[in-house]
């Protein structure tokens, strides 16, 4: 039986970790990138999408500026302050919405049309080019925010705009007995839009165009190729002949290797689960499975990093993970958290957990710097001085945060991400309730509310208190992460054994307002090995704490990364630094010898290797970083 | 005190290792490539280089087709046959290059002027574009195989026409203030063939124009901006802009490190070192010894491959060493042979004798197949299937040799290489002979006739057959080579011992016909470590016996050759195996575990390593190699 994931405004985030990292968000981020999209802030690549707005509204004069998909960025910020207005009011934001959401009533067509780009620039082109031109990729992002805006505030005006361009989009595109046209998006993600917003009105079209959509792809003729015939215009000159790239290879239904750009697979195998959630399909559901397991057994970084290549931004082949030109866009760990959410909808099994976890502190987080302010596209797993951002092969990969790019689909999408944290964490069915994440604070759900005090991830106590509201009788489920070998439970001070099922630990009983459940994880740094198939890692190990992913700096351990040994028997020591933990071992340096080859082995010198969070890497001086440390 | 390289007329190889490689170059590959020229083989790749000669010389109708340097594959062809015809005659190969000779001829312009594609295709575009047109280049090479063709059979057709081409080159190019046009070859070469001929004709200019092309690369203002802006047509669409690549960033005096496209390069350090040897220049001197250190030292592979990059084929950065996505042109690595032997001609070193040594048993022969008919441009360290010459970035990197080129500059350069080895083993200047490589066979010099037999490289015995031609008394410097830790030396039976010299061991004494000396060095094999810099080999070891470095291939080890591990302890047996010295080893093969990753380090299993020579990998199935073996 699967479960729902909780409302966001059910869930108040009061955590040691987090909330400060939501107060940056609200605080600093958001604000921030308001003044980009409003052209204001002081930044090398000027946005330009509230200007679009008003070009497309007739309100000004002007050229449209950004890519064709500059719309989405907006949409992405516009989704982002909605979630955060559950966390606490904004007044200024709220009313800057407001307008924004104005504009856009009045950029929006007669018939629903909503698209800066072609509005302004091309509208003779409109829907001519799926593939590169991405106006289904913005209209699903302004849906998530419109959607988020209603949740949020109750105000409808948004809603009801995204809903006037979903039903241009549901009367347009669909199997051509049914009169319509055939398309399928370039970049998904209007599929997961269609389905929540079916989720919340109830309207069936939105459903069954999302299912069209799904359903379509990868179906012969390649529709991709057809389009691209019948224009004698390209926009990026994109070769509808990759078609692994666009994951357009095979019906979605039969693939079973997560291929092509991973954002864009992602937010379709999102969507896939999302649906076979909705109608149960075997065949959806057995497809999501097998991409999981792809995914996670075979295609995925330590960290949580998605895509091995540059080219494409993409997933490559199975163990194929190199650390110095990864791609592993910030984007693709985020959407991960969405794959890993529907799938714990179909079945709260703990590996969907445990991945959404190892995603929020790794790999999505380490795409922010700490004050908010610049962020990671790509987050390596290796950074070399004179090589990353500079070498052939490697000029994408940026020795340090950026502030902000021309294609900014990172930063707001970890501002939606982080304002929205509390409908990851908690979960429900009829009978049980579902701590997926251990966060701070208090969520109110239909069965019961519940309390959560931790230090986590620093430390692995958690403290639940638990307040029924219908009946008593229901189950606490707590996710036991894949990390922990060792932990235990305590009920009103007594120990509390029962079976761990699928990765949670089901307590089922009678509960009396405010009883305390007690969870000690143990907590100890542990080397990770990767499996021997991933040649990237040979000879290495990984450091890990509870969720936490570490790596080596150069501003703590001096540079040339690659010379620093770990022998295996030396103790890993946890540290309170700073606020964070950081991981100390008896280490050796290899010298570096005058000669390039020897038959002489080089000599070593001790050393205190120092590791620090992954997430919290190029935050203080510039230099090299290395997560796989050599062992022995 | 410097030294002459031998004569190749007066050295014959009968050497157990190189001399069956000799006959097939002789009796497989330049027939073969013969074909390949004049377009009778059955290749992917048409050459046309012999057609477009016949079209130039107005003999018969047709286009152009090729590359714009195409006559230069010609040329290397020629020089190749030249040389082979001091190894034997081979009269239908003599009277093929005698006819070649003459449609040259008949294809040259009245003012010495001859080049194929200009002539053909561009005549209005000569000189024009220096940069990219390598017309000068082409030169080059002709000149080299028209030396080559006068030494082996006196017959000065050839070379008169050249020497007119020559003389219109050094008419043209020179100091403004002498009436000349400023002018550099974009891809350096007829400095080299300009010295060469002035060393046999004792024409100054030749020398002159040599040093000229020296002296202004590098200059400002710079030579390929000014020509580009002159005109309004590019041939490639190279970027001027990128002068390292062109080693054309500082005064070629003042460069101490190997930047750019490495063949470029190399070519050029080899004719700065034989400028400095005639003129005894200092500054060209140092210059030369900076860059063969910074090569040697910090920018070469261990099998001694140059060039760490595909962008401009070129060196990057010390210690930037990647073995998947290398480089390593088989050029190159010849190129570096011509740096040693010019190096040693100014300075007897064993320094320069090893790396010439290294490259010929290692980085240039493993550009062929072993049965001379495929050929390898990029030399890789590890190759993994699905990866290599699939994956972007590692397209250029062919898992198996290919057939030839469209740029097929490498499988003629190893033919002239190969069929001239005699210089390079021997060498003389007025009281000493020099041996810098073992090779069985009969050096005919100035002071002596030495013959030599030898089962090196699979063997340390060396036994000289030494009969005084003028004096009895001279010495015999013999190098030892950097590998060799432990050796005997005998005269006559009797041990003998003297000071080991510069890497040399010197041997003076009154010299009686048919006196014996036999050397012993001791090959045991061993392992290599790279400087701790080399991130590419952390935690790695290489195997090495004698001048061999060894690889680790699939068809041996099973796949997934990073799996495997070389324990410390393991002790490297030396196996005879098909006419070859193979290693074996204890080892173990990390088992491939089911999850990604792990707490619990993977299981080991004991297997036996398997290692084979580097050149003689890709010989047999087709599968993964690699040459630095984890450690431990």
């Amino acid at each position: 039986m699967g479960q729902k994931s909780a409302k966001i405004s059910g869930v108040k985030i009061r955590d040691e970790f987090w909330s400060p990292i939501q107060d940056l968000v609200m605080e600093e981020m958001l604000p921030y990138q308001a003044d980009v999209l409003e052209d204001k802030a002081d930044v090398t690549e000027k946005s330009h999408a509230v200007q679009n707005l008003r070009i497309a509204a007739g309100e000004t004069k002007g050229e449209y500026h950004g890519l064709v998909f500059q719309d989405s960025d907006l949409a992405k910020w516009l989704e982002a302050v909605a979630y955060a207005l559950n966390v606490k009011p904004i007044p200024n934001l709220e009313k800057k919405v407001d307008e924004i959401i104005d504009l856009i009533g009045r950029a929006q067509q007669a018939d629903g049309y909503l698209n800066t780009y072609f509005t302004v620039k091309e509208p003779e082109r409109k829907w001519q080019n799926l593939q590169e031109c991405h106006e289904l990729y913005c209209s699903g992002h302004m849906i998530e925010a419109a959607i988020a805006y209603y949740e949020a505030t109750g105000k409808d005006k948004f809603l009801n705009i995204m809903r006037r361009n979903a039903d241009l989009i549901c009367s347009k595109f669909g199997p051509p007995e049914s009169g319509k046209e055939r398309g399928i998006p370039g970049h998904q993600e209007i599929e997961l839009a269609l389905l929540r917003l079916h989720e919340i009105t109830g309207e069936k079209s939105y459903l069954e165009t999302a299912q069209y959509f799904l359903d379509e792809r990868g179906r012969e003729p390649d529709f991709f190729m057809e389009e691209t015939e019948k224009r004698d215009w390209k926009h990026f000159g994109m070769d509808p002949a990759n078609r692994e790239y666009a994951q357009n290879h095979l019906p979605a239904k039969e693939q079973a290797h997560a291929v092509g750009h991973s954002v864009r697979g992602i937010y379709m195998y999102s969507a896939m689960a999302k649906l076979a959630a909705e109608t149960g399909d075997e065949e959806w559901l057995n497809a999501c499975r097998a991409l999981w397991e792809n995914i996670t057994g075979k295609r995925m970084y330590i960290t949580g990093g998605l895509g091995s290549t540059v080219a494409g931004e993409a997933f490559t082949i199975d163990y194929d993970l190199p650390n110095d030109t990864i791609y592993a866009e910030t984007c693709a760990s985020i959407a991960m958290v969405f794959f890993a959410r529907y799938m714990l909808e179909i079945e709260p099994k703990g590996k969907y957990g445990d991945i959404m976890e190892l995603q929020l502190y790794n790999g999505a987080l380490s795409g922010m710097q700490l004050d908010g302010k610049r962020f990671f596209y790509v987050n390596p797993l290796e950074v070399v001085p004179g090589v990353s951002g500079v070498l052939h092969g490697f000029k994408h990969v940026k020795p340090q945060r950026p502030e902000w790019y021309a294609c900014a689909c990172c930063p707001p999408n970890l501002a939606r991400l982080i304002t929205s944290l509390g409908q990851y964490a908690w979960g429900e069915n009829k009978d049980t309730v579902f701590n997926h994440l251990y966060l701070g604070g208090r969520a109110d759900l239909e069965l019961a509310q519940i309390g959560c005090e931790t230090n986590y991830p620093w430390d692995g106590s958690i403290k639940y208190t638990v307040t029924p509201k219908q009946g008593r009788n229901f189950k606490l489920a707590i996710r036991i992460p894949g990390w922990c070998n060792q932990y235990k439970i305590k009920i009103k001070d007594k120990e509390y054994e029962s079976e761990e099922i699928g990765g949670y630990m089901y307590i089922q009983r009678e509960w009396s307002p405010d009883d305390i459940v007690e969870v000690k994880l143990h907590m100890e740094p542990k080397r990770i090995y990767a499996n021997s198939m991933v040649r990237a890692a040979a000879g290495c190990v990984a450091l890990q704490r509870g969720p936490i992913v570490y790596c080596l700096e150069e501003v703590d351990n001096h540079p040339n990364l690659a010379a620093l040994r770990l022998p295996r028997t030396s103790k890993l020591k946890a540290i309170q630094h700073n606020g964070i933990t950081v991981l100390e071992a008896d280490g050796l340096r290899l010298e570096a010898e005058a000669a390039l080859y020897s038959d002489v082995p080089p000599k070593t010198q001790p050393v205190t290797l120092r590791a620090v969070p992954y997430y919290y890497w190029g935050n203080r001086k510039p230099g090299g970083m290395r997560v796989w440390i050599q062992e022995g």
